[in-house]
Parts: C-alpha cells; sequence; structure tokens
C-alpha cells in the first residue's frame, strides 16, 4: 500500500451495508432513526445516510452541528446536557435548521430566554442507570419543571424524553442487554404514559449494542445508534456485530519485529486509536487486533495476535507464530480499533477501499 | 474565563521554570539536554527552550522533525524506530538539519542507500527490559551488524546507544524508579566501554522520572525527557513532580451536577483528554483531578475530587461535598490531565495564564 504513515482505512462499501441495515430495521419497526455523527464526523460519509433515507441526526457538540448544518442537515439533536456558554451560537443555528437541545433542569435553557424563533426542541433525558447524565425516571419535580417551563415560554418546545442505555457497552451476549434494555424501555414507556396529555412526545433511545441485537422497542419513536457505521472490536466483543462486519482499519507501518518475545511494533499509537482496550476472550487487555493487508481489503484478524500495549506513537503487538512470519519492517498492516469513534476522531480523515480521500470536520 | 468550549490552559511561568530546572540539572551533571518535542508538538514552546539554551531536540515521526526544522531546530533525533517508508522525506531533511534515527538492524536503514550527504546519525536503541523497542544489550551480533554498516557506508555515521527506560512509568517513588535506572545505566555503560574504539560514541538516555528523581548519570552523555514542561498526574503519583509543578489544565465547561451521587458532568472527555489514567493513592481508576479556577489561575486538587469515567466528549467527576457545592452548571473548572502529552496532542493548541494563544504543528 502506498502510505508512508497511520491512516484510517474505510471500506465503504460495508459502512453502507451497515447503514442500510439499520435503516431498513428501523422503518420494520416504525421508528425514526437518527443516527448519531460523532462517530465519523464526516460531511461526505453523511452523504451515504442520506442517501439511506436518513435525513435526522444527532451530534455531540455545538461546533459539530454547526458543520452538519452547514453541509445541509435540517434537524439536529445535540444529544448532551446543553453547555449554557454556547447559547449564543445556539441562537443563530436555530436560524438555520430544527435544532433540539437536552436539558436537565428548568435552569438550564434560561440563557436562550425568549429569543429563539422558532422555538428550541427540548429533550428532558433521562438516566436509566447508566448513571452518566440525566434526571431519575422519578424525579418529577425536575421533570414538570422543564416541562412547565417549555409550557409557559415560546423559545421551547417540549419534545419528550431521550435515554442513552451506556450500560450496555459493559454487558457481553444478548441476555444481558436485553436485561438493560426492557429495563430502559420500561423507564421510557412509563414517562410517555405518564405525560401522554403533551402534544407530541416522543420517546428518543440510543446505544448501538440495544439497536442492533434487540427487537422490541415498544413505546420508542426515534432511536441514535452511533457506531454501528464503523463498528469495531468492542462491539465484537459485546456481541453487536462480526469481525467482518467492522468497516475500517488503521493501517500502521512496521517499525520493528522482536523475534524473542513473537512481537511485532508498528506506528500507530494511542494519538491514533486512542487507549480505549477491551478485556477480551482470553483475559487480556486488548488494544485491537492486527490483521493483514492484501492490497486495499484486510484479512481477518487470527484472535491470538493482538496489540498488548499503546504508547504515544508505538503499538506493540504480540504475535501468534504465523502473523508474526507474516510481516516485515517496512510492510503495512490493518488494526481493527477497539473503540472506531475515538480513532475515527483521531486521525481526522478517511481513504477507502474504494480510492477515495475524505475530510472530517476536524481535517 | 471566556471558554464556551474546552481549551488547554498552560502557566506559562511555570513551564519555563520546569525547562529552565532541567536544563540546569543536565548543565551540573555535564549532560546535553535534548528534550523530547513530542509532550507539546509547537514552535512556539520550542522557543522557551531555545531561550533557555538548548539547540538539540528529539521528534518522534518525520513530520514533527520537518515541523521543527522549519522553525529553526538543527539538531533533531527522530527517537522511534525508523520508518522506511519515509526514506525519501528524511533524505530531503537531512539536507536542511542534522538528523539522527534509529536503527534495530543493518537492514533498516538500507533504502538510504548511499546518498544521504551530510551522513546521517545512527543511533543503536538498546532495550533495558522495558520491553517496547530496541535491542538486548547481549545481541552483539546485530549491535556489530549496524557499526559495521556505518563504518562502511558513508550515508551513515555511527552515533552509539540510545534507550528509553519508560518502566519508571510504572514505577511509584524514588527506591522503584532507582532500581530501572541504575540497571539501565550498568546497561548503556558496558556498551559504551565495550565500543570505546568507535569515534565519538555517546550515550542517550530518555524517560522524565528517571532524569527528574536521579542524580547518578555514569556514562550517560545526553538525557531526553519530555513531559516535565507540563508534567501531569501520571508523574506526580509516580512521585517526579509535585501538584504545584504541573503547568497545564483542561478547562472545561460544567454541563450539569447529580446530587445523589455528588457528581459533576463536564464537556471534557476523551477526545480531549484521552483515556489515559492512573491507579491513584485510594486504589480508583482515576482519569484527572479537578480543580477550580479563579480567572486564569487554578487552585490545588483536593484529592477525594476525581474523573471516575469519560466518554467521548463526557467527563464524570465523583466530587467531595466542597468541590460539588462550589461548582455550577455554566462554570467552567479545570481538569489536571493524566498525561498531559497526550491531551495536548489532541487538544491541538493552548491558551497561556500569561494571555497568549499557541498553536502546535496540528492547530
Amino acid at each position: 500500500m502506498f502510505v508512508r504513515e497511520p491512516v484510517f482505512l474505510l471500506d465503504e462499501a460495508k459502512c453502507r451495508k451497515n447503514i442500510a441495515k439499520m435503516a431498513g430495521k428501523a422503518t420494520s419497526h416504525g421508528l425514526i432513526l437518527r443516527p448519531h455523527f460523532k462517530t465519523h464526523q464526516s460531511a461526505a460519509i453523511g452523504e451515504w445516510f442520506r442517501q439511506a433515507g436518513i435525513e435526522k441526526i444527532a451530534v455531540s457538540s455545538v461546533k459539530m452541528a454547526e458543520y452538519f448544518i452547514k453541509h445541509g442537515w435540517q434537524d439536529v439533536t445535540i444529544a448532551i446536557p446543553f453547555n449554557t456558554r454556547q447559547a449564543g451560537r445556539l441562537i443563530k443555528l436555530n436560524q438555520a435548521a430544527r435544532i433540539n437541545i437536552i436539558a436537565l433542569s428548568d435552569e438550564i435553557p434560561a440563557s436562550i430566554g425568549h429569543s429563539c424563533e422558532p422555538a428550541l426542541g427540548v429533550f428532558i433525558e433521562i438516566d436509566n442507570g447508566y448513571n452518566r447524565t440525566g434526571l431519575l425516571p422519578e424525579d418529577t419535580r425536575a421533570i414538570e419543571g422543564i416541562i412547565t417551563k417549555c409550557r409557559k415560554n415560546p423559545a421551547y418546545r417540549f419534545m419528550g424524553f431521550l435515554t442513552h442505555a451506556g450500560n450496555t457497552y459493559s454487558a457481553r451476549g444478548y441476555d444481558e442487554v436485553k436485561a438493560i434494555h426492557d429495563d430502559a424501555l420500561n423507564k421510557l414507556f412509563t414517562l410517555k404514559q405518564k405525560y401522554a396529555g403533551e402534544a407530541g412526545v416522543i420517546c428518543s433511545y440510543g446505544d448501538t449494542p440495544s439497536c442492533i441485537l434487540m427487537e422490541n422497542f415498544d413505546g420508542i419513536d426515534e432511536i441514535r445508534p452511533g457506531n454501528f457505521v464503523f463498528y469495531d472490536i468492542m462491539q465484537e466483543n459485546i456481541g453487536s456485530c462480526s469481525m467482518e462486519d467492522i468497516a475500517g482499519v488503521l493501517v500502521a507501518p512496521v517499525l520493528a519485529k522482536h523475534p524473542a518475545r513473537n512481537e511485532i511494533v508498528v506506528e500507530g499509537g494511542a494519538i491514533h486509536l486512542s487507549k480505549d482496550f477491551i478485556i477480551d476472550n482470553y483475559g487480556r487487555v486488548n488494544f485491537g487486533y492486527p490483521v493483514l493487508l492484501e492490497g486495499l481489503d484486510w484479512q481477518m484478524p487470527d484472535r491470538e495476535s493482538y496489540i498488548r500495549s499503546l504508547s504515544q506513537e508505538h503499538g506493540v503487538i504480540k504475535a501468534s507464530e504465523k502473523f508474526f512470519n507474516a510481516v516485515s519492517p517496512g510492510d503495512v498492516i490493518g488494526i481493527l480499533p477497539v473503540h472506531s469513534c475515538l480513532a475515527a476522531h483521531q486521525m481526522r480523515a478517511y481513504y477507502t477501499r474504494e480510492g477515495n480521500y475524505i475530510e472530517t470536520m476536524n481535517s
């Protein structure tokens, strides 16, 4: 392959297949698919979603909302508790597209005042037990405070309830994901019934493992998975995808081999992959699976070989005998990333198997 | 403070103090200080080193070498096993500045051929037991293969031996660092004596903990610490610096508070801080210490409050009662990073307490 330094290589056909599959599932369940674009952060990849019929998106910062609105997206949820320091930028953005924010108290959107026209959509985030952000479903006082605020203030339009069941990321397999999912659904369903009197209240639900593995979405109107466009080792470890579904690898030049310990060192470190790791099926702290490349295609991993450590630029691979013998310094290999969202963010651009160079908002 | 989104805030005075202290130590031990510039990756910060008398630097990629040479640095060691795919760029760079590379076998620099003029400096990396890269000190065949190659080929100039005692990063306190350091010194000293017949052979030695904590550098000619300009929680945890020495914080907007569990959520996640963590003195997985800001100054951490988890953009702080009560959504706080090199790389630019905006090669 042509590269001199690490690059993120995508298989566009796999990405489009992953998008089509999720879009098909959403349609068959009567759900809106509002994919989270923080995974790829790219207008060009956004077009692949648009061509699959997607019109609504989620993002994780006001800056990301600005970028995608500039590229024609007209319905954007900023799926992180609203940063009141961004009120000025938000009011401006709201004139260009339909925006939804997340409120956790009736004070949060105060900085917007009465100046939003059209009204800003307000989701109340519910904590399903993941304990990152969100109100507890039983926190009636705070929930009703926000609803009342929206009712009284024409700058806001109450949209409903939103949750991210991020605790599925520490689940393994169908049963563990299902337990978390059913509990989250139950909480959202109860709230939806309780506040059914509010006009157009919907429930928006996230996380890739649930959206992939589950079939029951009773009470849910919208899903917001993100990672499924690329997938990664973490999703494979949870059980949400197969190795074949993973649509991106870091291409890394081989710098050194150490025969005494079957180790290969690549230029491909924390600044390329991030320091996210999984505990794999062998109980190893695993920063990614190395794979052999054939031109712009990559083989499947042997699973014995894995990245045992990452420093700023170095990746150290503990290799199987066969993998060790197959590569030499000066070659490039692929690394299936543990967390594709973070690797993509760090790499800031993509090359595709199909021969294109793709920029992101960070290029 | 003025910011709307996360920024990396530096205390220039502390950075300059950290530089001066290391430069003074190097001078008093008769050592060349060749600081590793991967920590800051900034031409402007490079000038602070230059003003402290520094003339030689280490970098971790050919791209970084290009950037600093463009900014006037004339003596650069690319302190990572040489990526032969970069041979073309290297030959060009070598015409603009004095370059040293790392070789691990007599094959590595083959792509350079006879075309380097002036000769390229070649360090042999020695593995001190850290087991990342480098030849074992007893691997006489490989070592002499490289030396012979350099002697025969006018494109290369044998420089000596280089090691990075990266295993000090898992040490705690003086005694553990000293055991690693003494062993590394012994290995380098033996090699230096053995190959004393080679013209001008030197020993280059790295890692911030050793360079800070140790006083014996017998046989060493050059030190290559990097992190000491900023320091971080990891260095504080090892014992290489005090909290007061840490010269940078991530400034992060507060998004939410959860009184039931004394947790604060900030916009400040894996894409800002990296996912590096320490196991702190309380046995906690700790992604950073939150601190209160007073204008552009930051207070010292209470150590009870810490970042318990990071996702892509969210940081979740488990806070002491006092810290919890001191901040509200809409405020900004500081976060002392676990690993300042990675946080700096991700943030790509700095603001200083002294009122300046500083770009990096990634801005």
